[in-house]
């Protein structure tokens, strides 16, 4: 006998038939004799019916209150769903974030999960009852509900694999697994069996997002291993792991990501320290920069060049032209038509050449690369947004025809 | 200052307009002095949605899951209603059932009120803060979530104050107080200044629902001053406390009930005990029983008629009719098109005629009565459904005109 967390998310439940779908699944993976604790997501559109519903009223809510209110979305679900599990004849107990044990940071919003006491599982699963935990929600020390954040249910789901010791924790999705590649773009991309937690968190920050982060890093750290696979589909989808048998292939996938802007400073002077100023005025207004590609000095001057999420694209400039141009830089200039390419594997840390393929790809297609990053299992072009898609398919075919 | 408790029902908070009409009433409260906690219901058709949601996947669904999707409804309301407050410039904590103490017994959907600890609510006051508590809803010794049942958010209200030593409660409502007949039907109804409990819970039972009869027993127990009054008009309401000025005037009101059908087994043989094991018959069933009408036995024979409210009408005749007819009765007939009318008032009791003069208005108005029945402060008659309006206006004319 096993224990198994699965996880559904807010599409998987989003109406009655769906939840019915998902209490099948859970049901037969009772029936195979496995104890289960289910963690499901707010159905559907709710999290986005509520957020208007407090926009109308109130856009600078605070966020205690918007935690109570979004709280109440995984409390319809998980009621929902343990009554379709009764439905098909089985125990079910449905519990809020707070009675499955869900003790966090009181950072409201983006609470971080503290400990997870199971007791009030694991005596649910002793009566022989499926567990439907809410996700996304726990509670402060100071006895308040708090929400975790976008993902958040991923990342409960995870935490409850940790404490339990479970032998695997399923992430059910709209996907049937992890991709090569979008494969609503190319063609022939393939799904994988195995992927390392690594490889899931360079895929995860590069835009394909089939898992969040922090649950990925939760898993890694814990040795859980996770299943992502389709609550639509019959099929086995990917297990992600610390050691995968894949790691022969030079790389796993290959993944866009077009939410990205670049900001170049012209003529910045060469004076110790100026990259330093000039990057913590954006970490004081908590944006993250992504590639940093500088120039080579010369007369004096250098160039930088950066990348930001598109969202904060625009204030990262305002927050950067005075300062820059006043102490001395030319100007700053700004270009979110682009797209992040990359290709993510572990096999690249022991093969050569890798970087070299993706090059190779692009020039064959005749793309123009203005930017690369590089780290151990992961290299990133940045190139012309309405290149992206024909970058991924010359690459995705360099690499996997 | 004074410490007054505060309840707003569904329709009263039903969309964003009106939770900001709430959240002003509430402020207004605040700025003049006073601490105040809020309880509120679900927002308008909340409640109805849920329920629909459960009955498409399970229409069977355990007590405990019911509530658990239920108390989501308050759950979305109290942390609107708190946005809005924020939004008026005021600080608010929004507390569920659990949080503001509300222990519960275990009976899922139909739980009682054990004890309130009000040590959060307190706290939060003692800050400065309005204090807006999900009504309805509270917790189990278990750790689970109860509902109160039907009109359980007056209950909840009415708990807190009694808890607390509230100086006030009110009931919002979206009527303007406790008329002296339903003034939709009635030109002439009258708005009563102050009633007593006693004269409000025969009211209550009597189809003029304007309290739910547990808040009211409450109120009265613990000497709870509640005032109802309308969330939308300006106006000062119906005082409900022990000793009332009015108690001058014969009656405070006239209702009307519809919901009652009357049963009739006929030639019942008249030995011992046939009455008592008819009746435990529906009592088995928790059918109530309301007017009990019994004729003289002649012949060895009699008649016995009753009336139990209109959804239970069928249910009452199948548990009876088999039973009955076997042990000697002729036949067991039925009859929902009926109406209860109503005279209530403190006066009766040390007034004589008052049931006459209710009978005269009967009379000049050409209308039947069917059955009788009487109490201290009380009387009521059964009589066709299609005259229960023009009986409502006889009776009302023959007392305030």
């Amino acid at each position: 006998m096993s224990l198994i967390v699965q996880k559904f998310g807010g599409t998987s439940v989003r109406d009655a038939e769906r939840v019915m779908n998902v209490a099948r699944i859970v049901t037969d993976t009772f029936a195979q004799g496995n104890d289960v604790v289910v963690v499901v997501s707010a159905q559907g559109d709710t999290t986005d019916d509520l957020i208007a519903k407090a926009e109308e009223i109130n856009p600078k809510a605070s966020r205690r209150e918007k935690d109570m209110l979004l709280a109440a979305g995984e409390q319809i679900s998980i009621a929902l769903l343990a009554m379709a599990i009764e439905k098909l004849g089985y125990h079910a107990t449905s519990l809020l974030g707070w009675q499955a044990g869900f003790e966090t940071s009181s950072a409201h919003t983006s609470a971080r999960i503290r400990r997870v006491n199971v007791e009030r599982i694991r005596e649910a699963l002793d009566k022989k009852n499926i567990v439907v935990v809410a996700g996304f929600q726990g509670i402060s020390r100071r006895g308040d509900i708090t929400t975790l954040g976008r993902g958040g249910s991923d990342t409960s789901a995870v935490a409850i694999a940790a404490a339990m010791h479970a032998d695997l924790c399923q992430i059910y999705t709209d996907v049937e697994g992890v991709y090569t590649a979008d494969p609503r773009k190319v063609e022939n991309a393939k799904k994988l069996k195995e992927i390392s937690y690594d490889e899931m968190l360079e895929l995860a920050t590069l835009g394909a997002q089939v898992l969040n982060n922090r649950s990925v890093e939760m898993a890694k750290k814990y040795s859980i291993e996770l299943e992502v696979l389709s609550s639509l589909a019959k099929a086995s989808g990917t297990i992600v792991k610390e050691k995968t048998k894949m790691e022969k292939m030079l790389i796993s996938g290959v993944a866009k990501d077009t939410d990205v802007a670049r900001i170049s400073v012209i003529g910045v002077p060469n004076i110790p320290g100026i990259a330093f100023k000039m990057f913590s005025k954006l970490s004081a207004k908590d944006i993250n920069v992504d590639i940093i590609l500088q120039s080579i000095g010369h007369d004096g001057k250098k160039d930088i060049s950066f990348t930001v999420a598109k969202s904060r694209g625009k204030e990262a400039v305002a927050a950067l032209e005075d300062y820059m141009v006043s102490h001395g830089a030319k100007e700053v200039l700004y270009d979110d038509e682009v797209a992040k390419i990359s290709i993510v594997g572990a096999g690249m840390e022991s093969h050569a050449g890798v970087a070299t393929k993706m090059f190779e790809a692009l020039y064959d297609a005749q793309i123009n690369i203005q930017m690369i990053s590089t780290s151990e299992i992961k290299v990133s072009v940045l190139i012309d947004i309405n290149d992206a898609d024909k970058a991924v398919k010359a690459i995705h075919s360099k690499f996997f025809d």
